[in-house]
């Protein structure tokens, strides 16, 4: 079979796209037409995935809006997983992070039972704590390096005796990680301009994954200057909810083109 | 309702015990008698639970080893908590920690859907990431600060430009957020020695949950010396697989009052 990044880098070939379909649905904000329940939001899944999907390079499903259902939640994201295309990379947004043998449950958990190729992963415990992830060559897992929200000031930017901030040091860990298992992507956030620059330079040849363009404001033109070719980008709510009426999956389909063009003209026009 | 600090200070009043059961079943080991599928986990969760409940101040359940068997597994994984007794502390050991959005909907998961009074959760993303599991006074949130995993030594025992260790600020952040709510706690690992007293200084009251003691080789006397009495002791496997035979769950009361006097003790010796 082929490797998670054969498969990832031959799927934004096939689509042209460098764009990360967010799934985070709520009821409340399921649009009009739609039940408002969790069947509502499986339909609407579905719908989204089925229009956006050759726009897209990934689906990232955030485990969260589902698992706030319980069993029946986490039995409706299986199905979603399920019905998404194989060639498209399937990410489940879960943010995970233990020790060794807690961490292959996870991996069960995420790759065998609900189907996903690559599982977001948090860096706190150290490499033992994530290594369970990388033993699957067709699978992997997307370590939090720098993110997008304020909290970030709070760790990850804080600088160490070594000058380096921590943000960093956890950049050269996943480096490393990358280096002997190659199946590892990193998360950072496109708010911190020149800080994608920085973790750029610790981790030539990483994917990243780039949450944080849209509604939290980050810039396309800034995170291909930073970050090179190398990334998907996501966007959750500017494209599922592009549209409150019976249209929202072909206005999502819409959102999701403009933001591949959008990536599309910066990577001509920033890395030329 | 009482607060989840006056909870845990009644209940460890009233049983006279700081010890934390761990659940964290695998299949291959449970005793001979029980079997071997999900309704033999459940079957084996709720003996123990009965024949250990006198003797616990709280009950951990890992939901990785539930969430490796899908909806099926959160299903039995809310049985469990709903199985334990109202006066005991019932946490969701689900080390979560995500954005705020997202943030909300893992409490809804863990809080309304499962039942958990308390859940671990990882620093990496900082405060905004961490306060939504703070806002009810009858739950709470008990903070990664120092693991007892190798890894550890990855991230959290780095020293930052102002001389502190990377943990110790987490710690510092975990005894802000106490001071503002009022309802958290913080892991701190049974395997490191003198780094206990450092973690203990920087957050004064704060209850700490400890892992690593007997399977991974923690010490209590000196958990008790460096913490003081605001701990909760975890143990799992050294209790819920004290015996492979059909007596496991009275091995595994008796393993847990074992570790309640041998607590006992070590406050009575080290703290007078």
């Amino acid at each position: 079979m082929s490797s998670l990044y054969q498969r990832l880098n031959q799927r934004i070939f096939e689509s042209d796209s460098h764009v990360c379909v967010g799934l985070d649905p709520v009821i409340d904000r399921l649009p009009n037409g739609v039940s408002k329940d969790l069947n509502g939001i499986e339909q609407f899944c579905f719908n989204i995935i089925d229009k956006t999907a050759s726009h897209a390079a990934a689906f990232k499903i955030n485990t969260a809006f589902f698992e706030a259902y319980g069993g029946d939640g986490w039995s409706v994201m299986r199905r979603i997983f399920a019905h998404i295309p194989k060639s498209i990379l399937r990410i489940a947004d879960a943010k995970r992070g233990d020790i060794g043998n807690t961490a292959q449950r996870y991996a069960v958990s995420l790759f065998d039972d609900l189907g996903a190729d690559a599982v977001t992963l948090s860096p706190y415990m150290g490499r033992d704590s994530l290594t369970p992830f990388f033993e699957r060559n067709d699978r992997g897992g997307i370590i939090l390096c720098l993110t997008s929200n304020s909290g970030a000031a709070d760790l990850q930017l804080q600088t160490l005796r070594s000058g380096e901030r921590v943000f960093e040091s956890v950049a050269y860990m996943i480096a490393t990680l990358h280096a002997d298992f190659g199946n590892c992507l990193a998360v950072v956030g496109a708010t911190r301009g020149a800080d994608i620059k920085a973790a750029r330079n610790a981790m030539p040849g990483v994917f990243f994954l780039v949450p944080g363009v849209g509604a939290q404001g980050g810039d396309v033109k800034s995170v291909v200057r930073y970050a090179g070719a190398d990334v998907l980008i996501n966007a959750s709510r500017s494209i599922i909810y592009a549209s409150s009426q019976s249209d929202y999956a072909q206005q999502a389909a819409i959102a999701a083109d403009a933001l591949k063009h959008d990536i599309e003209e910066a990577l001509h026009n920033e890395l030329r």
